[in-house]
């Protein structure tokens, strides 16, 4: 930094899709992701659904040359998913797992499995603290009827608290992932607003790739066209963002994404685009100010949004909660009415079994099962709903402290 | 600060053993707890245990004058039962839930059930920034044969590395909380090394309270005398811990325990003593040296001995898993095989039914409900696998830093 004013960064980032025995053609991409990697020669490489530890160890050895350092998150049933490799040594490290993230039972979406979480690594280059962040937050089904949208914005909310109460001592802030929101989502906007990060796609100087930028394109031959359909051109879903904490000043000169199939190759990386930014960080000569006071006074408006949204998924926990414990309910009740007529069944008070023994056996299995899945499915959604109210209770502090402000 | 140089912040911590139902005297405790705080006058609550949020609510409202400010950290089931109220304005919370906790089949047990974490809490007085932490580890049932420590390790070593990632722009720092080790466990040796906390009984000018600042004490008339058995005069589990992180400094000038009752009163506030200290910040004209720095030659053996410990939970975890897959396994076969003999039966190939109809239902939902259990116990051991094994690579990256530093 002494001598050259300037530092230059290039940043990849992917949801790599790399489902063991669910991604298509996963071993070639993975392969095919690991020699672009080691031919391009990035600086930091954040990628995402690399479920599998075994790519892992593979790209870690192909990469060892160029990229020496290199760390996987481990979380959830499957892993987080989240891995690093990087140029530059990697000081510590911290995972943060969301505390919300779907539901166990929704088999067929499977999130919950993979405990989604926000991983964090601090390296040093020249003298500069950067705190890397990578992350993929819960994905969206059905945008009409969001039924994730809460848990999405609580882990947007998560995600900009862990960045601001873990980056205060550093000098470059970079968060790269799969955010499963668009740019002008809720989520974002809360994001954005409350950890001061700028998109990389937004301010870049010189951009070049898939239209505005998505990433989730109909080009991709991956993409279920269906599911593209209210936006037929492709959707903006993956990100890096970034800001400068303290003395420094970092700008994104150039933003690329591929653009439906690997540079040269005939197949994409992934059904995502990767997004690669090239950011240039200098030293400045007064401190920068504060980058939260020129957004403010959108902002509350923005945590308000976001609190009526976390407020709807609050009082759709409850209602789930009340069922559960009702069906828990009932079911105690048939069991407890099944023992007494057994026991009278016993006792000789009545002349022989009300029902054929094998009935009463199926309806008492039945009655048990239920009482069991629904004490689980209370338990459950207990946990939401107090995870939804304190989400909700530091929003709320949230936005008497931006109201407090002058 | 800049007309006295000196600023006192008085803390109390106590682990109030408010479970609603099950503790005895619950109520008349916490009102207890509620009528000595607001005659004592302390700059910082810090308590664990409050798992009522009626409770929390009717101590916020009785201590409204005195602590207009507080936090309830909810998370968990029953909620993390940690909360904080402060003379102070709270400027900004967050909470981390720990990534073990016990197991949900020990219900007997029940930490799982808490969502054990650990809560920040920021405050500022008199432009001094105080990064304030309450936590409550998982309980130690048998010292001999301590099935949880390797949970607990990863606990202790979660809350350092929160610690260390979110302090890093505090003046000083604060933790209050019921780590539930002995002052020479490993947890707590790693936790102080890791972050340069100071113990504040170790540090403090003068004591007064029960001997070697016992918190669990046979004084005290809730407690089972027959469970502090290998240490009949007591044990100290409750602590105080602080540091100066930029150029302050503090001292502890006084420590306090209660002594088996509350003051003045013939019963006490829970089944543990309180602990209140009285610290004394001064700014000091040249910043404090790296605390970390003089504890290092010991702090890579802490770390390796942490670090063996939670390879043994590793490869109990594992053992653990593959029993529980092993379970799950044999119920499916038993589950094909009666299938394929009700189809064989079905078809007419053997004459009748092998067995009589109610066995063989009886059967049948006996395996589906192995099945399920086991596949439940699988899933849950991978989980803990994956957490044990990302602790033990982050202990040994930090192994590497320790080793690397000159």
């Amino acid at each position: 930094m002494e001598g050259d004013p300037t530092l230059q960064l290039r940043v990849f980032d992917l949801n790599c899709w790399a489902i063991r025995y669910l991604s298509k053609r996963r071993q070639e991409r993975v392969q095919l992701i690991g020699d672009t990697l080691r031919r391009e020669g990035f600086d930091l490489v954040l990628l995402q659904e690399v479920w599998s530890e075994r790519d892992y160890s593979d790209l870690k050895v192909k990469l060892g040359g160029c990229y020496p350092f290199s760390h996987y998150f481990r979380s959830g049933v499957i892993g987080s998913g989240l891995c690093v490799f990087s140029r530059f040594p990697i000081l510590d490290t911290l995972l943060y797992q969301y505390s919300l993230n779907g539901y166990p039972y929704m088999l067929q979406h499977g999130d919950w499995f993979c405990g989604k979480s926000v991983g964090l690594v601090v390296i040093k280059i020249s003298g500069i603290v950067f705190n890397v962040y990578v992350t993929h937050l819960h994905a969206e089904y059905c945008r009409e009827k969001d039924a994730y949208l809460p848990h999405r914005l609580v882990q947007a909310w998560e995600l900009a608290q862990f960045i601001r109460h873990t980056s205060k001592a550093a000098d470059v802030v970079v968060l790269g992932g799969d955010l499963n929101m668009h740019p002008e989502d809720v989520g974002i906007r809360l994001l954005r607003g409350w950890t001061g990060l700028r998109d990389a796609f937004a301010e870049a100087t010189r951009f070049e790739g898939c239209e505005d930028g998505c990433t989730l394109v109909p080009d991709n031959c991956f993409t279920v066209n269906s599911e593209l359909l209210p936006f037929p051109l492709g959707i903006r879903i993956d990100y890096i963002l970034y800001k400068a904490v303290s003395s420094f000043t970092v700008k994104c000169e150039e933003l690329k994404t591929t653009t439906g199939t690997a540079p040269g190759m005939d197949i994409p990386f992934s059904d995502h685009e990767a997004v690669m930014a090239t950011l240039h960080i200098r030293r400045q000569e007064q401190a920068a100010g504060d980058t939260l006071s020129t957004v403010e006074p959108t902002l509350a408006d923005v945590v308000t949004e976001a609190r009526t949204e976390v407020g709807v998924g609050l009082r759709a926990a409850r209602r789930q909660r009340y069922s559960a414990g009702r069906m828990a309910v009932l079911a105690l009740l048939l069991l407890l009415l099944q023992a007494a007529a057994a026991l009278g069944a016993l006792a000789g008070l009545a002349d022989g079994q009300p029902f054929p023994k094998l009935s009463f056996c199926l309806l008492a299995f039945l009655a048990l099962g239920i009482l069991l899945l629904a004490t689980g499915l209370h338990l459950f959604h207990t946990m939401e709903v107090k995870m939804l109210q304190g989400t909700e209770d530091q929003m709320r502090m949230a936005l008497r402290a931006l109201q407090e402000r002058p």
